[in-house]
This record gives C-alpha cells, sequence and structure tokens, in this order.
C-alpha cells in the first residue's frame, strides 16, 4: 500500500513517523519545502519526498492531506484529474462540515474521502515538532459522509490505531463541529481574552499560580491556523460563546447580590459535573 | 519559639509538615477535630494538639491562621485577651482587603497580624492532602498594614523561605486583590461556566482534549471555601470579568463579521503576551 503524507508539518510528520513505526515502509512526503522533505527522509520518516504532487500522487492508494483547512479542497481540485481510481483521501482538519462541502464539489466520484480529526494537537509548528507518540492514547473522530465506501472508513479508522490512537469514534459533521466548538474552540478563546485583558502586566507572574498557567498556555496560538479553524465553524463556535456567557452571567449576578447559597449550588453543580469526566 | 497551626486542612497541615520539615520543634496544633490532631501527632506534624485554643494559645509566639475567610475575624475577637504580648498572627487567606477590615476592627494593639497568602492551592480537602512539598517553589504574598513591625514581616518571610517557597513578594492589599481577581479567582470563574454549560454531556469526553481537561480541573472547586474568597472580593472580582468580557466580545464581533484579518491581530496579541510570560 502507497501512502502519501501531503504537507509535512507537526501533525502530518507525527503521522508518517507512527505510520514508519508501525510497519508501512512506502510512506511518501509531498510538501513545498525541499529542506523539509530531507529531514524527513533523513529522519526516516518518509521513503521519498516529493514537491511536485504529479511526479507522484496518482501511484498513491492512500493521500493523507495534513494541510491548513482552507487548502484542501483547492488541492483536491488541482490533482483531482491524476488520482488512481479507489484510492482514499483522508484530511486532519479539525472543522468538519465546511470542509466536507467545499471539498464535495471538487471531489471525483472514482475516489472515496475519509474525514477524520486526529484530536492532539500542539504548541508547536513544522516537521521539528514532529512526534509520533504524541498520538499515542489520543482519541480521533472520523465524520462519515453518505457516499463514504465501509472499507475505506474502517482503513483509515486502522491505520489510526496502529499508530497508537485509543478511541476512534465516528460521529456526524454537525455534530463533530458542535461539541468541538465546545470542548476545543471555546477553550481557546476563553484563554486567548484572558491573556488579552487590560488587566496583564509584566507582573502578571508574580501574583499567578497554576491555574493561570494552565489556563493560558493555548493562548500562545497558531494564528494562521486558529482563525481558519474559528471561521470555517463560526456559528457553532458563536452558540458554544453564548451558553457559556449564560452561566458567567449567572456568577455575575451572584457576585451583585452577594448571594452565597446561589453561589454554592452553583459551584456544587460544576464540581458534580466535573467528576463525571474525570 | 513556639508556633501555632489553627485548623490543620490542607494548607495548615502542609504549613505544620513544612515546619517540621525546617527544624521547628515546638509545632502545636489546633483543630476542632481530635482525630484530625491524633493523625497529625501520628504523622509527626506537630508536637501536641488542642481543641480548646484556650490552652495553649497564651504560650505561642506565632499563630498561623489557617481558617476559613470569614472565621478569621471572629477567631480573633474570641481569643484577643489571652494574647500574648508581642506575639505575632498570620492567616493564608486567598483574599486581603476584605479580611484585613475586619480583623483590624477587632486585633488588640499588643500583638501583630501578617497577612500573607501562600499561592498554592489545592482540589484536596482536609489534613490527608497535607504535603509540604506542594511549597517548594511556590509563591506568596505578604500585604503589609502600617501597623505592621519590620521584624514581623521578616520573620513570617523567614518562615516562608525555609518550607520551600521561592518568591516572597510584599504588595498592597489593594493591588494583591485586584490581581489575584484576575489571575486566579479569574480562571475559577472560566472553569465553572464552561462545566455548566448546557453543552455539557456524558458525551462529552468522546471529543475533549488536553485543553479541556486543563481548564476544567479546577471547576472541581471547593464551594465552602471559594465562595468565600469570591464574594470577599467581589468588586475587583467583577471587574476582571468586565476586562475579560471587552476581549471575549471583540473575539465574537471578528466571528460575527467573518474578519480574519482581525482574528490573527488579536490571536497574535495573545501569542506575544504569552510568550513574555512562560
Amino acid at each position: 500500500m502507497n501512502i502519501a503524507i501531503v504537507g509535512l508539518g507537526v501533525i502530518g510528520g507525527s503521522f508518517a513517523k507512527g505510520l514508519q513505526a508501525a510497519g508501512y515502509n512506502n510512506v511518501y512526503g509531498i510538501d513545498v519545502s525541499e529542506s523539509t522533505l530531507k529531514t524527513a527522509v533523513n529522519q526516516g520518516m518518509i521513503k521519498k519526498g516529493f514537491v511536485e504532487a504529479n511526479d507522484i500522487l496518482q501511484d498513491m492508494d492512500v493521500i493523507m492531506i495534513s494541510l491548513y483547512p482552507n487548502q484542501i479542497a483547492p488541492f483536491v481540485e488541482q490533482y483531482k484529474n491524476i488520482l488512481k481510481d479507489g484510492s482514499i483521501l483522508t484530511d486532519v482538519t479539525g472543522v468538519k462540515a465546511a470542509i466536507i462541502e467545499k471539498v464535495s464539489k471538487v471531489l471525483p466520484s472514482t475516489v472515496d474521502f475519509v474525514f477524520a480529526h486526529p484530536m492532539r494537537g500542539s504548541e508547536k509548528k513544522g516537521i521539528i515538532g514532529a512526534d509520533h507518540t504524541r498520538f499515542i492514547g489520543a482519541n480521533a473522530l472520523i465524520t462519515p459522509i453518505p457516499t463514504n465506501k465501509e472499507a475505506s472508513l474502517q482503513l483509515i479508522e486502522k491505520l489510526y490505531k496502529e499508530i497508537g490512537f485509543d478511541q476512534v469514534t465516528r460521529v456526524s459533521p454537525g455534530k463533530h463541529d458542535e461539541q468541538i466548538a465546545y470542548v476545543s474552540q471555546l477553550m481557546h478563546v476563553l484563554s486567548v481574552a484572558v491573556v488579552n485583558s487590560q488587566q496583564a502586566s509584566e507582573e502578571t507572574l508574580t501574583f499567578a499560580g497554576n491555574s493561570f498557567q494552565e489556563l493560558t498556555r493555548i493562548a500562545d496560538i497558531n494564528g494562521e491556523l486558529w482563525s481558519e479553524l474559528f471561521l470555517n465553524n463560526r456559528t457553532a463556535l458563536l452558540t458554544s460563546i453564548e451558553h457559556f456567557e449564560t452561566e458567567l452571567n449567572a456568577m455575575k449576578l451572584t457576585l451583585a447580590d452577594n448571594d452565597e447559597d446561589e453561589l454554592k449550588k452553583i459551584f456544587k453543580q460544576a464540581t458534580s459535573k466535573r467528576r463525571e469526566w474525570y
């Protein structure tokens, strides 16, 4: 089986390493950077690297597109005429419905596209951050579309499991986006808003403890990527922010009213819900 | 030097352990629970335990009050007539101005009170969570008041350093409360609001990654303690929430307007500010 990884950044590079480690010998890399490809070959991540997708794509059975969200549909459109019949494409994007809509408009019927979301990001960028062990124990989501063949879905699920993912769950694109807006994108919104607060200063660290450090970690954000992720999911994200604000306002009210009983009730609910999860 | 720890919870117990480890042999415990005192003696945390503060307080040189915020002034008032002349009291409360105001009304002029805030909390409760190594490398704040003797401030600073604290910084009570509202209390507000969102469900963990787990950790909150901390600092906390909301609204606007340039600017600012700190 010939596998191409398109885009050897931190995620693509990690997949390449993971697939090699899992025993796949025919993993090829496609990247705009010659030096990235050289690094990938030298580190044994890929068998060979190509700057021109045209030179290799027609021989690939699986094509994992690890590009920025807005680059995926244009990539498919550009190379749709050379894709091997029956080949399986897949992505690693953190939003689904908008990407599926764009890709579906250009996808040839001779290939299958399994939309997937490996859930283990990184603040790092580029191939130097690639490390397949990051996926060990991580979860992934697959968002099937009506045209997917069951065999294609199962192949991608198998590859994920083989490189260390724990749970690989199928979920509808709409539900994916709604939940990701809540559990991931909202966290980034909050972290960024905290760091950008006018209260932030050079002295902040004199006062800060663990919780501030943890909560602001993801404010060191890849803005190029996350602006695309946010805007491709902006309706769901705005809804998540509104649900959050409902709870924020409830807490503000207890402060304004000096209402200890209500505040304790709110804390009790949070404690009990958090403990159900972890 | 005779030292009493009043309230052998997770913080008081940790201080007792730390002081013993630092070579102070005359550390006594005062607690409402006989079994807590027994545990403390058995674990070598204190020399002797007392349910009745009356039985020991008059002999103490340093009295560390590790009670809930609203119990501190009543404790001082109850025992003010038996305190040894020249003794030094200190607290471990996470808010300052409101506590100082209440304590100042009842504090005899024959003793000194050094208001302090060790900044290393815990989700654990009670003496079983006591562990003095938690303080190693932690920071603490001292909020001097005009009546403090320099020698008293220095003694408390010395004790903190001896049990492992890294930086012990003096700061005005007002500034303390303003900054703590931002770096600590606001984090708890956000975490609780996230967990209480109506989007939270049994399925949440299928979608959640590291950031959700980290950000919601402190929603498992000691509601009895934190309701007192919030309400004793509610003006500053409301201000911190408002500054946060300003940034949240700026981000909402970029989503509503699909404004990629402005969103990238916001991310850039956050990334650069976060990197100045860590």
